[in-house]
């Protein structure tokens, strides 16, 4: 067993490739010159780069630790990984040869795309997620508008990431008005619509809004992966509770930057994957925020692809999808994917139950 | 009380000022397009642009959300400040109104500086910080070095960042043997030297190697607040347990990219103080990371100047400050700085008591 990574490395001006490699090597795991290791640490701790490509702007090296150095903890894999070297210019992760991981590490997801397909009972088709907003509504408003996304047959109905603990709709009031709204609509409509209660909170809070959600009835837990920091995904992914969890994306951008961080297929597809992600929210091309197609396919290969033993994780493209393109987005990714769209719903002339039927009538016509 | 942040906004080829302004304020605030808000949400939820001010490259702007968007928890605050924004190219925050904020969100330090020349007696130098290493040591070899770095005089005797709970040298097991050593050590010299494990774990964990380190007689904890998350920076800061807390930049350097981000003296100066940190580590100018002279110093700044009731921080600058010219860095940095020196003090000729005893006399004759 190693941790075995692939870092694309860039090198400026005057920059040796050599020297800024041994720094990588000395850096995430000893912190010493090599001059003052007793022999046998460095022979047998530190990193050593055991491949080296090139390609026309950067190198890719490959990486190995030995699996000692992670002591069997997700924070320390994760210190290994990019820990101080994220200080450093022009070093990215590519990828980790997750097999060669102890498998207990980091299990992958508990349902991923089959598990919560037998879970909803939708052999098939693409799945539909929205958001409940805006911040400043109350628990009832949005009990109403789970009520009415489900009638329409939204599968995942998620709290909008905002929304917290506030006064406008406190957790635990907010939780029990949106799976009533959902359960009500599923006795009228005989669906499987679930409601997904934004969890993200500090230490004890996480896990107790976590099993307050799994008491209440809802359908799983939303976090914000780098707001409670993602050993904490892995912690909720893993609890006996046993909801599936959907990841968000908001405070994670900076480890995506150009030259720099995790490729954005490796951070949202096969980290948050292996952290236990069931569903994976990414922003998609041409919305709100700056990802190509080609970046969302690659995160979508990620997020399904052969990884070790993990459970392939839902690709969830959101963040400015619209009612009127996302047919081609359904014919773009597939049915393994589940396709999270919020404000459009919202702005739909005959409101959100016309909105969430018409999405899902789109959804079940392509795929069955 | 309000959250009041001054945000640098960078424009690319053909995007408007105001249209990434407006994004800005919905989307940290309803992720919802303004068309469809109810009235009274769009008055009274959504951040506002209160002021706007052009320099050279980029525009200053400040943005005011109600502090009821909060709800008191420091997460949801992290969301604000730079949550799915920080999937927008161009925007970097420099700075929050801490006096507007609600004082028990985010009370500081809990010694600060003073606090910590009271504890430690020491009035007037500088603080010598160093860390135990390499990984791959054993408990009883750690214990070793942290009795020889305290006869010389070390203040702050931490384990290196990447010192976890390794099979080499338990967490537990390096406690008692690195508390020993050192008290050995304080008992031979009248010293006030202590020892700073590091106790960066997921929920539980964390908490539980805190309340060993303060059971088994440590100094202090050391914590990678972006490895925890934030938020769990604060929950130590605050615990019962009473222990001072040093935080460590591993896995944080992603947020303080060129136009992206946070500015390095916000993230590690003002951020990481309002959190808690008595003493904040960062990378020194002339080490082995990419930081001038001029962000260290204004780091410096953040972390001691005035902050609402804060008490002030330890700037401590480490990775590569070397013997030779620590003098340079004591007179530029002034007494109430807290040098981090590691590698340089394990190249020593004599050993490790000679090298800590050359830098504590160092200090003494510099500032008393």
């Amino acid at each position: 067993m190693s941790l075995r990574i692939r870092y694309r490395i860039w090198t400026g001006p005057g920059e040796s490739l050599e020297a800024k490699l041994n720094h990588l090597c000395l850096e995430q795991s000893v912190e010493l010159p090599a001059d003052v290791l007793p022999p046998h640490i460095a022979e047998t701790v530190v990193g050593r780069v055991e491949a080296l490509e090139a390609t026309e702007t950067y190198h890719v090296a490959t990486v190995v630790f030995p699996d000692a150095n992670i002591g069997g903890e997700i924070t320390q894999f994760l210190n290994i990984l990019f820990g101080n070297i994220s200080l450093v210019d022009g070093v990215q992760v590519e990828d980790v040869a997750w097999e060669q991981l102890p498998a207990d590490l980091m299990p992958g997801p508990r349902y991923g795309i089959a598990g919560m397909r037998r879970r909803l009972g939708v052999p098939r088709r693409a799945l539909a997620c929205t958001a409940l907003k805006p911040l400043g509504s109350t628990a009832e408003e949005l009990g109403d508008m789970a009520y009415r996304f489900a009638l329409g047959g939204m599968d995942c109905i998620k709290d909008d990431h905002g929304l917290a603990d506030q006064p406008y709709a406190p957790f635990q009031r907010r939780l029990e008005a949106c799976v009533a709204g959902v359960e009500r609509a599923n006795r009228e409509t005989g669906g499987t619509s679930g409601y997904w209660p934004h969890i993200s909170a500090v230490g004890e809070d996480l896990l107790r809004r976590l099993e307050a959600a799994a008491q209440a009835g809802a359908a799983g837990g939303l976090v914000c992966a780098h707001l409670v920091g993602p050993a904490a995904l892995a912690e909720v992914a893993r609890h006996v509770a046993g909801l599936p969890v959907m990841a968000h994306p908001a405070f994670s951008g900076s480890y995506t930057q150009p030259r720099h961080g995790m490729t954005r297929a490796f951070l949202y597809g096969a980290l948050w994957r292996a952290l236990g992600a069931d569903f994976v929210i990414h922003p998609n091309a041409a919305g709100r925020f700056s990802f190509s197609e080609a970046e969302c396919q690659a995160i979508h290969a990620a997020a399904r692809g052969p990884q070790a033993g993990h459970a392939a994780a839902w690709p969830t493209p959101g963040g400015g999808m619209q009612r009127a393109t996302l047919a081609r987005w359904v014919g773009a990714y597939g049915p393994d994917t589940c396709f999270l769209i919020g404000g459009s719903l919202y702005q739909h002339p005959d409101g959100l139950t016309a909105a969430a039927a018409e999405i899902h009538s789109l959804l079940v016509s392509s795929h069955g």
